[in-house]
């Protein structure tokens, strides 16, 4: 059966007809208002008109940045959509005639689900997915099942704090794991090296134009690709807080596999080989159990649209 | 189906003939030798001679703390008793004669898994178990099945660390919850408020005979029920603990309920209240999600027998 | 001997007669130009020609908010003023003639030299400041003298790391005690209140005009003073850090009195009784050694001017 | 004029007759008993006899370990010996007959005073000395003077805390500076290494006899001379630890000079190296101002007692 996987961001929505083995046979995109839910909708709606004229299609997954609900039907918050308890499924089946089945999914664990089922965690039933991006997203899949939680906000891994007392976080808190292992905890750290430092910085501050607000994650990659020292260390650094991380991560759940994704992701083993020592040096139990891999995501930023549709046919 | 559960402790075992409704018709007990583990296969086969010559057997349950293997057949390593790859189902099974499925649990999920059939958490499907004696172990139930991981080591929740730089662990690393949420980390504290305060410590010394070295978890949890200002102290910070990393096992996880069992449980709510306030003050996404209660396990210290049993006949 | 003091901010200074009993006998004002230097330059030398007609003046101090060097003479860097390496003292001195002796000083030094000598602290030998603002200064006196350090640059308190990892700093480290005891911890701690429970910060919210943007300081000391119970804890928290870091200081110091000055001090008892329980929580050999007295500053906003013109008397 | 320093030990006293440039013209020991004071005062007395009998002596510095009165009269309080607010110098002087003035100092700032007046730090007038054996002592010199403190009991800068809820420590507190760097804390983490990873601590548990109990901070030493990796990692963090904390007490004290003295010392750059790059790492406002060297002590054990010796003289 061919799925319809739609992934929702702030500004636009992409979509795609996949098939049972994860291809995408036809893509489309959407501009869309983020204060505006109905803009959303419609838009939804929209592509779903396009697509299914070309295409038989037996269910719509809807990956959603935000708190989806435990039966899949809506959306309880999300920090960057004006969403809030909000009726998803049922809004967008209205508009289109209650034709197929609809499902909205967290937009990591869509991600984490493709891995999962297309990507490199395919051979594997106990899997954890970092997407790290802006924030880091998680997605947990234990014995070959999507841990949904009890109330669907399960895998908010980005929220387990790692420093009591530590770095601020957008959700009101401090030390969250994503204020130490994101493209955003990169971005900060590479600043604060500029005011510290400003003679080591100098090829970053260059890529950033001379402004280190300007400064951005792929300007760290560049410069560590290019052996930039700085920016070396400031991705091993990131790196260390992955692996520390996804060893208490780790603690709980005893995957087989760690698959980090997102955009951080292009920095390839300059981060992952610190992220690597920094799980080893951490992980308890170290020598007396088998130990999970950490590794590059496959599925590229198609994964939210690929994994939404897989979990709608199930 | 009756089953037994055996409860494997570093001197003793404890074993019970289990219904399936989770009541124990029939117990035994046994002395062993933590250094020598044939002494503990020996005494599993004879706690089976003698209470299956009183009740049809269909399963035997092992309840072990360790690292248990994925397929439930032996122990990787354990702390406490010397195993290591130890192949505990086989050796039981050749000395009973491969009359009844034998099956190994880590006794922290067996404990757990009681909980989530006949205690606590039966009317949940997805919940943590938090059983704090000496140590902190943990049991997760995702979607009504047990988390037990790629490699059966899941849910070894106290060696989630939760301060870099924190207390040292017998396990090796710094910082693991356990060394904040277990009576040890209870013992400890009390010691210290001791050498810092001797006067606001005066009742627990005498309780403890004078002596900090002979300090205990229940010295403190009877100061604090008798009003001791220092000993409801105590209380409040490991319940603050509790709370505030069960928040991030939360995070992860979205359970209905976290069940808090073990010997400190005894406290009731000096230790619940202030672990209710922790996990309240650390949960991310508040206001915008429902929210785990935490409750006090039901099914006191044969927990680990029953599930232990209960899991033999799945 | 009558000396002038200038304290030196980042858009205005405000100058003033001292006597030698750290009166002060007349005042003025003038704007400045922080990117412009020279703007600075002429408007000291404008308040000594307008002071100097009315009273004979033996001497200038110039209390600057940023690094002054060892010899007192210029600056080496500010943080929000264009002064690197900047000859402050000669400057000025070219501008009125070489007639009197003029000294720099670092603002904060200033501000508790002046509480030393005529403040909270004049009836003791040892003492440190922490004027709690914007950020946080520190002076310290130890056996009657200011420690300026090797190279002018002691006291920068501040800067005491107090959490690995911790809260980002506008110097470009993490966890910097004043990111933790200062006003802009207690309004970004409040910002964070109203992210994580809007319910309890309804009142601070009203304060602030509805937008937590606009939370300041005194919002949160008003609801404080009005029983609000979360702005009771703000600041209740802000006392802890206060008090917990100050006990670090004490371990070097071992000072008779902890003066608290800045805009924070408004609150209080709402902020030194807990500020005091931290520190008695957290001052190693407690109970072995006599302990110092957390205190309210005496001396006010001219503190700095007033112990400018003191320390240039020297 | 000469004067005699006597380094109080556990369990002996090591005396000797100091000239005015430091040099020991002779020395004596004895064995005392920790548990009885009057010991220790009788053996004073008796190496006063010994050494006056060939020298003409102006003075005599006793060197205690614990909280020494600010008159300098007394201990307030030993960790290790009986002394509980102990007149040492009155005890002292009526066994002697007041022949001569007696000065009690505490043992890290008589060290470090030797290192101030003739050893590593003689051309400074600002400077702190860490004294790292079993724990964590320091000594605070500020233009030119001993940093004593309102009662005498300054420069206890182990007790800094530099982790919230870390390591425990003798004093009842958590993370003080001396559970991270010192000798104590060196052993522990090889020995936590051991079990983490017992096939990188080989060499290690072999030059401790195959026992981790045994492990001591020269077994370390040596196995990180001979290149061993493990080693040199564990005095690079060692170092880390003393270079960060070093940084933080600089933010107060600005010193021209650190010196390292104490057992640990003795791996030179294996421990200094990683140390300055942890103050490089974490001294705020770097760039902006001079910087203090680290640099190892030049007086070796005896700087206990020729500092005592010369403060007695003052």
């Amino acid at each position: 059966m061919h799925a319809i996987g739609v992934d929702i961001g702030g500004t636009k929505i992409a979509a795609g007809v996949v098939d049972e083995a994860g291809t995408i046979l036809a893509q489309t995109r959407r501009q869309t208002e983020p204060d505006h839910a109905a803009s959303i909708d419609a838009a939804i709606a929209d592509v779903y008109a396009e697509l299914s004229a070309s295409y038989e299609i037996g269910a719509i997954g809807l990956a959603a940045a935000g708190f989806v609900s435990a039966d899949r039907s809506g959306v309880l918050f999300a920090p960057n959509i004006a969403w809030r308890d909000y009726p998803l499924r049922d809004n967008v089946a209205r508009l289109i005639g209650d034709k197929v089945d609809i499902v909205v999914e967290n937009d990591a664990n869509a991600a984490g689900w493709a891995e999962f089922r297309f990507g490199a965690a395919r051979d594997v039933d106990d899997m954890l997915t970092l997407t790290i991006g802006t924030g880091l997203g998680g997605a947990i899949v234990s014995n070959g099942e999507l841990v949904r939680g009890a109330w669907g906000v399960a895998s908010e891994i980005g929220h387990m704090r790692v420093v009591p007392g530590g770095h601020y976080c957008g959700c009101g808190h401090e030390g969250c794991w994503e204020q130490y292992a994101s493209g955003s905890a990169l971005v900060r750290d590479a600043q604060a090296a500029v005011l510290r430092d400003p003679g080591r910085a100098a090829r970053l501050l260059e890529l950033a134009g001379g402004s280190a607000d300007k400064l951005s994650g792929p300007h760290v990659t560049t410069a560590a690709q290019e052996g930039d020292e700085l920016a070396i260390e400031l991705l091993a650094e990131l790196g260390r807080w992955i692996g520390e991380g996804a060893a208490s991560a780790t603690a709980l759940l005893d995957p087989a596999l760690i698959v980090v994704g997102g955009g951080v992701a292009a920095a390839g083993e300059l981060l992952l080989a610190p992220a690597r020592n920094g799980f080893a040096s951490q992980l308890s139990g170290r020598g007396h159990r088998p130990e999970a891999a950490i590794v590059v995501a496959a599925m590229g930023n198609d994964a939210g649209m690929v994994g939404a549709a897989d979990l709608a046919r199930l």
